[in-house]
């Protein structure tokens, strides 16, 4: 294990942590809040900590996926527990369990919280708590590689820790110029729903933050009825912006290198795109009969189907009253996820593609036994090695659920809370079912439970892995 | 597609059933029952159609997979709706839909019932749904290629089909002598429990059905309490011959040729133990408090434990009242399953160990890269294709099980009921919890639900592909 450079870039972590509390420090500033001294102080500490992490260049620069796994998931953490001091040193969230819980979900762009009351937080811890959605989102690694000039040259470990998906595809030849692509559009695109929902008459500082949590597919809202008081332009914005950011930023790209067709062919987008047109047209019919116009229940089907399968999670309505089947669409929503290459979480629609084909030509074979055939997607034949480590995420997907319920089991809540409490912070959805429902929050769990819960959450935001392989000991051991 | 061999066996399959339907009409004759009638008249049909279909020998005996796949899917089928027949004939359930549910159930060995009275059948109509758990727990074609000097080669594909596991062993170099083996096996410890339930004090008829229900993991009762009324005694031979016929039928062969050694160094039935052991214990302790000694306590658990890992189903006391924890336990045992190779339904311990292994070889990839192992089990290499069978096999299970899910939705029924409802037919164990718990039935579930059921419980069975495959369009499509 290369020990000196995961300690480097850790310091470099740390060192843009600071810049980033630099943000809520001015929040801070321009309401004139005092809890804004936590933030201050936090930041200070970052710097220390990131200076002094960061001042002797390390003496080998080669690392490996081993290292890149480790680094990532020991940078998520190291990031979410200073992230979650400002909290505890404001006093916004007394607990420290508590703070960590909820800069973790924020990180990891889940939505889940603790919080029984947001509107009592000053508006300083607001903002930072909805712009972790916004730098998780992307990811950190990928601005690190941005704007850093990384040296080593397989930075591309890193990025392929972070980024969501079964497969990552740089898209220019340079990781770095890559990078700096995903993050202007992803600055663009957000730039621009603030700016429309401004434009639609929402206060400036909801405009930023609910940006920040449709970008990074979070969900963390900053009115306690999330995004239901707000009117319909505004409610229809973000779930349009929601199903955007859970496109394959690969698909921006391509349009943005005027590259039109090969855009506009994207299966997995279409494919996206299907499954919430089939969800919303079930869901409308279903709860036609709980609001006033077709026209409602087609504004709340649509913003709930985008707020679930996008990962989001902001609600409008409580969709735990709805019938049971929509309710039962919405839970399978949650595992499918938003496309590879998104901010969103879940499954990901490519790797339910590729699933299913799997079981078409396993069907295939037995019918002609002699054709070899290949899984095609996107046109392309699909790997062996994508094909393996596609399976292999879902066993490990499956394994991890299983005992995830079994532990926040112990805690004596009903089946559907726990099995909804785990698939929303696995999936970093945010709002389950019943106990965990979108007016309900986390704050009951036990201690235990929580830390199962966040460790859900940092396994669903890497894709496993990574966050495994920091709890296996061999990953530890010299040999 | 090799239709006259498919005809051909069919026809078989139909005049073993007629052979089978002689039990019942005994036991009519012995209790003097009319609706015995129904059953003699189902046996001449069955013999009619059966002599027909066999008169002719097939021009071509060859077949492969697909063949295999589609005949043991169709006789299946068509042997569960012959079975359905006399309880129709008979009035003792009077639906054609509920007489096929309940006849499926038996022969998948699933034990789901839509009856509210099982004491209101009649002795012959009771007999007959217990011993269809005995044909189906070994398998009619096993009993079929034991019985019948099959001509053609790929016999082994029919046996494929229809045992249970990722990989189908052959005891001995001979298809027949396997079967042969296999069914002399079963035939023997059935007796056994049948002679130690007797000597327990158990009714002569109870005793019957009960030691088939055991022997072919399925859980018809013949009282409305299920076990609950019997003695301690009773109900531990019961707990140890569920467990015992939950074990690889591979370990009994050892153990019958003397290899002792090979036997208990078997690793799926160590972890099988382990499994059932770890879950025994923290119920015990976990419904304690509800039974008036640790006694009393461990004797349910270990029975309830033993019913739902086999998947057997029967019960002795409502573990829906039971708490969270033991549930949730249920639940996850419920997925488990029995061993390979036994007459137990689920998932199945080898393919856990396997895909657990998968995980901790995938981890080690990491911190190894450039090593290069195989996964053992059972001390050997673990071939590529049974790696991939096993993957593909999960990616099916998981796809059935959310589309039934959202299918049995449309009742309206709570989550936990249709989670359950689907798991319980489709790991073929019979009871679930909530509106599908051990003292509810499958009753009121609408007819689209009954047929979604039925579908899951065949499916269950016969590990999906083959059930599959009869409703994929290109295996009928001349090419």
């Amino acid at each position: 294990m290369n020990y000196s450079i995961i300690r480097y870039i850790l310091g470099w972590v740390l060192n843009f942590e600071a810049c980033f509390l630099t943000l809520p420090c001015m929040t801070a500033l321009i309401y004139k809040e005092r809890e804004g001294f936590a933030f201050l102080a936090v930041l200070v500490l970052c710097l220390v900590f990131g200076m002094l992490l960061t001042s002797r260049k390390p003496k080998n620069d080669t690392f490996y996926t081993k290292e890149g796994f480790v680094t990532v998931s020991l940078s998520w953490i190291v990031m979410s527990i200073m992230g979650a001091l400002p909290f505890v040193l404001s006093g916004d969230i007394p607990s420290f369990t508590d703070a960590l819980f909820e800069t973790i979900s924020g990180f990891t762009t889940t939505g889940a919280s603790i919080l029984t009351d947001v509107e009592a937080l000053a508006r300083c811890s607001l903002f930072w708590r909805s712009f972790t959605h916004w730098i998780g989102g992307m990811g950190v690694f990928v601005f690190l590689l941005a704007v850093l000039p990384m040296t080593g040259g397989s930075t591309m470990n890193l990025m392929r820790a972070e980024s969501p998906g079964p497969s990552v595809g740089k898209l220019v030849p340079k990781i770095r110029q890559t990078a700096m692509l995903l993050y202007g559009i992803y600055f663009f695109m957000t730039v621009v729903e603030i700016i429309l929902l401004i434009a639609g008459g929402m206060p400036v500082f909801d405009s930023l933050t609910h940006a920040f949590g449709t970008a990074g597919t979070g969900g963390f809202g900053v009115r306690n009825t999330s995004i239901g008081g707000y009117s319909d332009y505004l409610i229809n914005v973000i779930t349009v912006f929601m199903i955007l950011f859970g496109v394959n930023f690969n698909v921006y790209y391509l349009i943005f290198a005027k590259k039109w067709k090969k855009a506009f062919s994207c299966e997995e987008v279409r494919w996206y795109l299907i499954i919430i047109a089939a969800a919303v047209g079930v869901i409308t019919v279903n709860i036609r009969g709980m609001y006033e116009s077709v026209g409602q229940a087609l504004k709340h089907a649509a913003f709930q189907v985008a707020s679930i399968i996008t990962t989001t999670g902001f609600s409008t309505t409580d969709f735990d009253l709805w019938p049971q089947l929509s309710r039962t669409i919405l839970v399978l929503l949650m595992f499918i996820g938003a496309c590879a290459g998104s901010t969103g979480g879940g499954i990901k629609v490519s790797r339910v593609v590729i699933l299913v084909k799997t079981i078409k030509k396993e069907l295939d074979s037995f019918v002609h036994p002699r054709s070899v055939k290949k899984i095609h997607v996107e046109g392309r034949p699909i790997e062996h090695e994508t094909l393996r480590s596609v399976n292999v995420f879902m066993i490990a997907y499956l394994v991890v659920f299983s005992v995830s319920v079994l532990l926040v089991t112990l805690d004596g809540f009903d089946l559907v809370t726990n099995f909804t409490a785990v698939a929303a912070t696995f999936n970093n959805i945010g709002p389950g079912l019943s106990k965990v429902g979108p007016t309900m929050n986390f704050s009951e769990f036990s201690g235990l439970s929580k830390y199962v819960l966040m460790f859900d959450m940092l396994a669903g935001r890497l894709e496993i892995f990574p966050v495994l392989l920091c709890f296996y000991p061999s990953t530890w051991r010299k040999f």
